[in-house]
């Protein structure tokens, strides 16, 4: 149906990719084609595919214009391993993205951030203000038009009704193997049970803490010589690409979050 | 204070590895040297040792000579994937070992394990007679003269009073990345969860369940297509060889575990 | 097309998988649909494909029954690890195939192959009568009507002539991590280039030693400390796991191989 | 001899590794220990080092003291994956190292260096001016002081005159798998080949292109559908971890190279 829909309207396909989830009978689909010689009006495809496709077959669709940049909000606290890490792909044109602002709970990540000319806002928290300050950021997601956010290794849980305004658009770096050290000091965790591979994941933010779809994850080898803090060491290696990379596969909207899983169409 | 001893009685030493936990101020050290000019007789070594370097230091050590084959002795049910891994070792020499019986609570795995001429001893398990069959696994055991025990996916789980026969002596696979997933189906809860990676955990039995000293762990890749029989497959191929692996470690007596943990020597 | 040839004959689609090769204009596609209700006799499906859907598109294509079981003739030497690790999947039904053959230079595995009552030739093999006895070779692959080799760690170089006879139907093991390490002893190589990573690599075999088409590829990580025959003994992990992931593909006909290279629907 | 030397001047040991190559009969060894209550004025440590252990065992040593930072010299070019890596790490304090200056044969990198108040020299080179620009690098690394170099993706090839300045102290990043794919454009020879993992080797500079002593290599798996700019990105990744462990490695002191080979005492 929707590569006859395609067809139709002389629309040449330029990836394409699908799955079926057996169990819950649910078909997922990616395709992306090219607008130049398309039969149909930019305005009007949405409405087309809604009558012509999506209506008869009970499908929940996105359209997007890789021509638009999705604009991705930063929050951080202190460390800076992933926040470089997306920089570094923001500047060498990795990441097509745009940064209208990051959000810090502290100032010692600042001057990185100006460096690269982003705006950099620090609203700090305690334990009497967090409703206040998430307001606050809010407004500014919503001043910035920011379609996205990427928590780098920020030190606080937002509130469910911070995320209820973004689902499946947060995405947070947890410096472990989830589901195994779920909260807080993941690898003191690790190193007290003697595990011999740690891990980090990347994932959705739902209102359970650590529990959100999983997107990435990745894992590296330990020894028994090594202690908690060459853990934190090795661990923010894995840390950076695993968030980078599902950085890149939401930007390239490769993601599908379906039941607490993930479809990845890479 | 060991090379010394060593030095003292023209000892060459063949390899040697130490280990400093430092939290805890503990020191691990093991040593192999050539017997062939060594300048004591192979049955006054271990009080020597006692007397001139492990009092002074109060140090628990083991003594082990390479011409004594250990006595392994195998767990199944119905998977033959890991005996096969074991048995195929065994054959080509790559475990030094000796396998003198294998015990099973099925009948499935019995032509392949006499057909590399080990005994099989077949000793069905119901909720009655757990404790009677464990006493018959326990005499033939020591029948045998069996030095350590391996869980080869075998699908029981051993009473407490079993495993104290055996401190650190029976090597179990569990069929997940532990400390995620601990008990039955850990294949399907990791299908549920929707993680990116899979593992198996090699780890000495200890009376909580999955809880053990952890000897060696392995991941494998899976992807949102992947059914949890699929899930069953891939892992199945890195359970053969990490328990391998944990086994070869403990063969070369490589492995010191202690608190829950193990100090590898590979 | 291939989707509207399904279509009309009402063919229910259960696995589908398409990748275009940009640079040189090609398409590659695998499809499998259900039978059961399907609108063509099984006879009649190839040359109706063939005058609906390949003709226009000047499109080569392969039919297969899953029905069918595959049949692999393995070809040995001495080594026993890739036997063993091919045969616990054959045992297991994890491999979906028939066996009606071992051919060897040795006798050293006659015993493992008729333990799983498998034919095993012995046609050992000197500079005088290669030729010869790759002729033997062919008869019994022919008589035993045999659809793909497996060389698992066969130590003899198969002709040109012999290879033509089954184009992209060789599957062959090497010990390296190809392009690097071509030819003899590879762990011996890797061990005096000092790398830090082995591997081995499963491809088809060409006429051109070690050249021909990549299935898979796996790789394990060395220390400086890994003698030589470390390198081995690590190494045949390796090995068994990638030629048995290669076998896997080619029985589930995941495997499309052009230009010297391969596509993997896996 | 060394133990004894240490516990002669009360000497705490921190770590010790040692390695014996049996082939060539060679003893490697690397100590750390603590100075504050050592028994040797830290000048006087080398020559009675000399004199009561190495003169008698033939003995080659270095000695360093962790108080005394090394100065590394960064050579780039246009790429800034490597860059960004190596100074995030220099920021966030992972890397204990003096950066005195980047010298770079384009501008392209200059804001960046400069941002993190890192001296950049821009030294441009053609067909004509090779020699004399090497004269200038020299001159630039002597006047700063430098300890040891790293051509982060730098687009040159040093002379072998400039090599032998620094045996064995120019780390390069060359983007394959060693020794699969030397010289220029390997991604691209990867992807002709059609292989199914790429990886990067980090190593020190000899004479011969892309030959020296191996410090690091790690690899990353591709498939069918990668193109060749898909295998220059998701390499780059490998590449920044790689190059980034062989400098920290080489600033703890833990690399030893010998005979085109290294000793890594991690």
């Amino acid at each position: 149906m929707v590569s006859n829909f395609l067809f139709t309207y002389q629309g040449n396909i330029l990836e394409v990719d699908q799955h079926v989830d057996e169990e819950i009978g649910m078909f997922f689909m990616r395709v992306s084609w090219d607008l130049d010689s398309f039969g149909l009006e930019k305005d009007l495809i949405a409405a087309a595919f809604q009558k012509e496709v999506a209506d008869s077959l009970e499908m929940k669709f996105e359209l997007h214009f890789n021509t638009q940049k999705p604009r991705m909000a930063l929050f951080v606290s202190k460390l800076s391993h992933c926040l470089f890490d997306i920089l570094s792909r923001y500047y060498s044109g990795q990441f097509d993205v745009e940064i209208p602002l990051v959000i810090s709970n502290h100032l010692d990540l600042k001057k990185v951030v100006t460096a690269f000319r982003i705006p950099f806002y620090h609203l700090p928290i305690d334990k009497t203000n967090k409703a206040e300050v998430e307001k606050q950021q809010l407004e500014l997601l919503q001043k910035h038009k920011v379609d996205f956010l990427v928590l780098a290794r920020y030190m606080q849980i937002l509130s469910g009704d911070f995320i209820k305004e973004y689902p499946n658009k947060i995405i947070n770096i947890h410096h472990s193997f989830l589901p195994a050290f779920v909260g807080a000091k993941p690898y003191h965790a690790a190193y007290e049970r003697g595990v011999k591979i740690i891990g980090a994941t990347a994932h959705y933010v739902t209102e359970e803490l650590d529990a959100g779809p999983i997107i990435e994850q990745e894992v590296a080898r330990v020894r028994h010589h090594n202690s908690p803090s060459d853990l934190v060491q090795i661990g923010q290696d894995v840390e950076k690409v695993v968030l980078s990379k599902a950085i890149k596969y939401h930007l390239e909207r490769k993601v599908l979050a379906y039941r607490n899983k993930t479809v990845i169409f890479y």
